[in-house]
């Protein structure tokens, strides 16, 4: 028995994404990163409508905005509300890979995921987005800076959560040090043992 | 090729201990924990001239200290200068697991060594701390607080670093989520893999 749900929060630039997809291509699970959640968010009706129907029961920490769903919450906070309903609903659907900074937060209650979080040091970075994302190296520095200062700041403030702490995941791995191979067989490995029927974490 | 070395952080109760004699016993490497550690320290002469002698071409936060070695240092900080002189000398002799607050910091400069920290939620720990390491459950729960709280500020008074952030090693595991062996298996492969060629960690 493996685990149903693996969720990837991962550095720009750490090779989270590639490590996703192939942990879903070795279990045969099925691939969701972050882009994909929100071009459904916004396929599924990303309004105020989508947001009222489906958020007003929400536990997120915005369920005080809620009751006037829509209309009190910026673009943000509706796309974020919508994506978190996507979220559960593929979650509730089967096994599956889901790479974005707060799937492993949106998912927390729920007992049968393995939350993994994927860094690395600056170089490894800056020579991924450089050789394998394709970008120009002459604005890497500010580019790295820039794209994990955002996804830091959503992260934290979605989540109430601070960024890289242990201790919201059931294993970080340094993708730099340990290479995105070995990343790929640990949580392989993980999510097969650890069955369906984790306790919820603690937050 | 294996990594030399592997270094264990762990909070108090999270089953750190047990997991690194595992991995230890698993790859034939020698085990030392930190009372083991403060031992050699102690018998090799922690005393003022030990530590003038030990201590004086430190890298640690405390070398300004050492024009006076012994003299301008309380007990606590000359005593944390003797361990890692030991741990330096215990990690020079090579294939070794050492468990222990601080030895992630005091060999991070070194390329063989497989970083870890070992973590677990209040349940876990408790009921480990009762049925495994023989506490009274009368008093767990500031036994857990003291314990946990000392070891934090130990490790963050001598490190500079902060307890629990993922950077700072090549895995976290979640004891308490994944089980103490799965814990121990996945260390022993990665220690494997990694080999003894890892650039150096950044701090």
């Amino acid at each position: 028995m493996a685990a149903n749900i693996i969720t990837i929060t991962r550095e720009f630039g750490s090779g989270g994404r590639t490590i996703g997809r192939q942990v879903a291509d070795t279990l045969g699970y099925t691939f969701y990163d972050w882009e994909l959640v929100m071009k459904i968010a916004q396929e599924s009706g990303f309004d105020a409508d989508f947001v009222s129907e489906n958020c007003e029961d929400s536990s997120s920490r915005f369920s005080w905005l809620f009751k006037d769903a829509g209309k009190g919450m910026d673009l943000s906070d509706q796309l974020y509300c919508a994506m978190s309903r996507v979220v559960e609903e593929i979650a509730s659907k089967g096994k599956c890979v889901l790479v974005g900074r707060c799937a492993d937060y949106i998912l927390r209650e729920r007992t049968d995921v393995l939350s993994c979080f994927i860094f690395a040091d600056e170089e490894f970075k800056k020579e991924r987005i450089v050789n394998v994302y394709g970008e120009t190296e002459k604005s890497i520095d500010r580019r790295l800076k820039e794209k994990d200062g955002k996804r830091k700041s959503h992260y934290q403030y979605y989540t109430g959560r601070k960024w890289g702490r242990a201790f919201y995941y059931d294993v970080c791995l340094d993708s730099g040090r340990l290479g995105i191979d070995n990343c790929t067989s640990t949580i392989v490995a993980l999510a097969k043992e650890i069955g369906d029927h984790q306790k919820p974490r603690e937050d």
